[in-house]
């Protein structure tokens, strides 16, 4: 049987190797896990709240070992890696406390009336959930990240599907993290961890599946939405796979050039280039030298990432080149290591015509590769951003009362999932308004996010109840509201108090 | 240039002709809705509603010309259909207070901390959306009916396919609601009507198109589905497409068959079996003689049902057939007319282990037949549950503090959107807590709803703001509340008042 093998990617050096899940181990693991997912829908909020807390306390208690073979197996840095383990730990404390304060069950109550009965409805967990980290975070996108924790919290149990860039670092997170739930009394198959391609396929195609979350390329992400799709029930696919995030310098901002190129250096090239919220293009307005300025703070910075797999380095090497025969101009390129699977940071240059197929192929540079753009006037930028893919975020830097800043605004709307002024695309808060989403193909599905709040409501469904009388009501619908969540009763609004 | 004919289905006689939409004027109508998406996106929901309004009240004012117009094309009767028109302008109403309400805009704002920036989140129209209708209800759910009314209330416009079937019911119900909407204000393009298949097909490929509403067949709904699913940038299909909605007599309430009977005849043989809520089949214990007395009740009802279309009629006949072959018996039939598309009421009887191909067959029987199983014990019953597709609804008749409701109730939530007790599935009530979906293949979308106040959340999508000026932010996020909405700030529900 074959296996995940990991590499250091500072030397190419071999880390660790777990063998691949067999079909037979898979089965059993869906089995039961469909078995957990009644016992998941019958605690409430509240005891798995208790669950998923022992498991974060775990996670920190543990937090110098996991960032330690993470390091081996990603290059991202101890320090870094520590700091995630804690975030990791603080997101699924978050969805946890977002279950407990009951919202996302969109509990609704119409009373009876002479012509119609009593009619309630609530969320309900879909059931088992198929997971599928990312490489580029080890913990807060992997086994126990956004999508593991916002299952959980929704009542879904899970079968991770390890990334194989980072097998041991999802083998020992699964262990401390399950141990400790279980400890806390969850049931053991609350979760499940799988290895290996064919592992994954299987699991996208098992009945007893009923939906699946992916982070990580188009190319992954819609392989298992087209798996989904044949199935005989077809289940949702929600694969947040990015796209180029575009950054647009408007004309009274242009001035700041020197120091939004610092800051767009430091965003493009954090933790190597391997954010899904990388700042992968900038427009700039012509005339203040901004090709010339981003090149310089760049061979300033003169960062020496190191990617994350041989895969991810082979793809910016060809990417950068295809970008070059379509007529992206070389400008920067910092040096490099030379072990392991180092990579130049690069900068390019591009005319607005390019983009709509430039953006496409600098989607597949999942590293230290930006691409700048300088425009002659504002609606030449606006054409460029029309012509993008769907993206998870962008970036306006405008002067104060900007006179343009409403109308880039507009065009980005249509592009993005969020809009950030003044600031970069990198950081992703786990909080209430967070939304890390955006139209096709950044994500299979607009309507939704995979960070903060919202995330729980892409494994709930909607049930309605019509005559129940109230002994057969579940507690989020029964009169006395005895998880004092909010509600809608007789068509107003209640904020619930718990008890 | 070929039409849309549609015929009196008591004759068979021909009623109208329609010619079909050019490719030309469909791409003109959808370059407009486009236009016409920013113009319903900058309108708040209160104006939104000033122009619904007035549709509404012109369905009213003309609804004996509209019901007469559709009593020719589907023979569904002037009472019912007068009824119709009024229902739906009721719906229009309710969407429209839905959308003022504001609660479906899901805007939280996060302040500013010490390590984070301001980040605020609404939900924004998705952009035109095509509807295609149903031949069942011409009114509620076609061309104004749900699925245009709430993707008007969440200020998407809309591009309707009218049905085959009522193309002049389709053409008058356009003329009388965009005349009246327009005259409130509303801009030109808000909605527009195409004809013909080839039109249809070229609204769902249309890059200007962002979202589908579906209410029809599975072949229907799936091949839209799939056309979508082809496209460069895919987008959100919402088909309802219903299955076979079961009813579960528990042994207690057997003693009650004959009352049961009469109600279950009733219910599937209204509208001539013509309800995607329709109960195509009843699980009752054995030993209270159920196949008889619902045989009996059949008989005496002696109802002599017209179908809608042709195809209809076929497709019944067909699948009593098919049906029968599978190894059903056939019980109890009524006389027809044996005019234009009159058929009989047929009642079958097939044994549990038929179900899960029988349920398949069943489907496609979008008429007055029915299936009874006798089942042995309980577990039998729920065995039968467990082999059905996912469905819209499905009914448990129960005694009082019946010992095995409980445990029927848990296995059709996991089959429906709705289960009723002590009642039949055909009635929807457009309401807050209506949920009017199911898992697939009953909606292509489990998540969904296409009647009652979620609705609206189908054509909408997240976007957060991040450090945005008060100056650029939308009015759902502005400081001080314009439009009087429920929102969450600083993780506090508020929820609102109107100004």
């Amino acid at each position: 049987m074959s296996a995940d093998t990991s590499f250091d990617p500072r030397s190419g050096a071999t880390v660790a190797s777990i063998s691949h899940t067999s079909d037979t181990e898979l089965d059993e693991l869906v089995v039961r896990a469909a078995a957990a997912a009644d016992v998941l829908a019958g605690a409430s909020p509240a005891e798995r709240q208790t669950w998923i807390r022992a498991g974060a306390d775990a996670l920190e208690a543990n937090r110098e070992e996991l960032a330690g073979v993470a390091d081996r197996e990603t290059a991202l840095g101890s320090s870094r890696l520590d700091g995630e383990v804690m975030r990791t730990a603080g997101q699924l404390r978050f969805y946890a406390e977002v279950a407990v304060e009951g919202t996302y069950l969109r509990a609704v109550l119409d009373p009876a009336t002479p012509t119609s009965s009593f009619l309630a409805r609530t969320n309900i967990p879909l059931g088992p959930v198929a997971v599928f980290g990312a490489s580029n975070f080890p913990f807060a996108f992997s086994t126990f990240g956004n999508d593991t924790a916002s299952a959980l919290a929704a009542a879904c149990p899970v079968v991770v599907k390890a990334h194989p860039a980072h097998p041991m670092t999802s083998q020992r997170t699964f262990e401390v993290v399950h141990t400790a739930m279980v400890g806390a009394g969850a049931p053991e198959s609350v979760a499940a961890l799988v290895f290996g391609y064919e592992a994954g396929a299987a699991l996208v195609k098992h009945p007893l599946i009923s939906a699946v979350a992916f982070t990580g390329s188009q190319a992954g992400g819609m392989s298992l939405w087209k798996l989904a799709n044949e199935r005989d029930v077809v289940i949702p696919v929600y694969a947040e796979m990015g796209t180029v995030n575009p950054v647009v310098v408007t004309p009274a901002a242009g001035a700041d050039i020197a120091s939004i190129a610092r800051g767009f250096v430091s965003s493009f090239t954090l933790g190597s280039g391997q954010f899904c919220t990388k700042p992968g293009l900038i427009l700039a307005p012509r005339g203040v030298n901004a090709t010339r300025i981003i090149a310089d703070a760049l061979e300033d910075a003169s960062p020496q990432p190191v990617l994350l797999t041989k895969g991810i380095a082979n793809a910016v090497t060809a990417g950068v080149a295809e970008l070059q025969e379509a007529g992206a101009t070389l400008i920067a390129e910092t040096s490099s290591t030379g072990a392991g699977w180092s990579s130049p940071a690069t900068l390019l240059a591009a005319s607005v015509d390019l983009l709509h197929v430039g953006s496409r192929v600098l989607n597949e540079c999942f590293g230290p590769v930006a691409v700048v753009v300088e425009y002659d006037h504002v609606d030449d930028a606006l054409k460029g951003v029309d012509s993008l893919q769907g993206a998870l975020a962008a970036s306006i830097i405008a002067a104060d009362d900007d006179p343009d800043a409403p109308r880039v605004l507009k065009h980005l709307e249509r592009k993005v999932g969020r809009v950030i002024v003044n600031d970069w695309p990198t950081g992703v808060a786990y909080t209430w308004a967070q939304e890390h989403g955006g139209p096709w193909p950044a994500t299979s599905n607009p309507t939704t996010t995979s960070v903060g709040a919202s995330a729980l409501d892409r494994f709930v469904r909607p049930i309605a109840y019509q005559g129940l009388p109230e002994s057969m009501l579940p507690a989020p619908l029964r009169a006395d509201n005895p998880w004092g969540i909010p509600r809608r009763v007789g068509g107003r609004l209640e904020t619930g108090e718990r008890p």
